[in-house]
């Protein structure tokens, strides 16, 4: 079953032509991840590939949609990783509860839920039915670094596989 | 007290003049609640009866006050009815651990609070003292659906009702 | 124990030059802080010092860096004081899962994480290595009474000290 999720892991990685590979950097004074029980909480990630922002810019403006969707991929993409830097593996992964999802809009882009669909899809290709969560997405007038999405998450954990 | 809840919830809808009965439908490919041990997570929900989001645009500008609060009622009864889909019956709400309040507000727009009380004031009549909830309210620059109002909820469930 | 983190919270209460102590007021009709299990949410905190808004107005604009990171103190501050109220000691803080650090933004203003930064090394400072969270940090169109900075906090609780 691990090999399962990882490898598609490793099939979203490379179709979006990146390496989610070795430590996650993250900037500031906080933890990529905190676990409480059985509940993991992830920091907010921005679409960040080894030390480049990789889609910059205002979803509806300077970005378009699919543009705007591949860097919710890559956000979602990090979440996954760090998830399994911290649990060992992405089979410990029992259920996605929650994830936010903040768009830098134009002042009239209404499509932040298609630009987290990006993110709910990846969710569900890699996790299967664990990838089920819910989701709150919402239109933002800026994020770190320009960034064009932002995207944090809670996970529930599954200890005994 | 089933029938209390139910019965305040329907006075509520029925001030609003909108039915939340039948399935609520969601867009995207998410869900609407995920429940974890005694926490349940609602996604984020824009104030949308059956397939109209019914206030949208600007608080500030095109929007006033008293409509932005009217959105923010819709919003917390879908989460309300998601709830009492999910568990059967909001009798097994023992109480909100958060409610998340985005309003998209115009640049000079800062009463988001005032908007937000509309839900707190739904949350405390239909649930009595389980409506007790903590609260974040922020101005966003855009929603899905160019919505007015978007909110999403956390809740604690009493499964020995 | 006690003493050392209550004196280090003193400290920055000092450093800032304001008082925390008293009951912090909240506007509208939900609570500060809501229990479940060994999780405790905190409502969004501005960086209101007694009924006066102290920092006000769009980061990049109106409000420099340097002050958008004293606002973001004080409203971490107003959240430690609020666990400290609920708890009866800051010492039953175990860790703290997640702070949402919301910032009013000017257009072109890219450094919420530089924001959020001074309210995580607040959290470090007084709590030791129960500081460790997670963040998620967004610009923010508008805030409540036109705050600079909210932050909402989500922690774990230790009864057993």
């Amino acid at each position: 079953m691990e090999a399962t999720r990882q490898s598609k892991f490793n099939e979203v990685a490379a179709d979006l032509g990146y390496s989610f590979e070795g430590e996650i950097k993250i900037g500031g004074s906080y933890s990529s991840t905190v676990r409480n029980g059985n509940e993991i909480y992830v920091s907010g990630q921005v679409p960040r590939v080894g030390s480049t922002v990789v889609v910059t810019g205002r979803a509806g403006a300077d970005v378009t949609l699919e543009d705007a969707q591949k860097a919710a991929k890559v956000c979602v993409m990090r979440a996954l990783a760090l998830l399994a830097q911290a649990l060992g593996s992405l089979d410990r992964v029992e259920s996605v509860l929650r994830i936010s999802v903040f768009v830098q809009s134009a002042a009239d882009f209404t499509q932040q839920s298609e630009v987290a669909d990006a993110a709910s899809e990846v969710l569900h290709f890699v996790l299967g039915k664990s990838g089920v969560h819910t989701r709150t997405s919402v239109g933002v007038y800026q994020l770190p670094k320009n960034a064009t999405v932002e995207i944090d998450l809670i996970a529930s954990v599954n200890d005994v596989i």
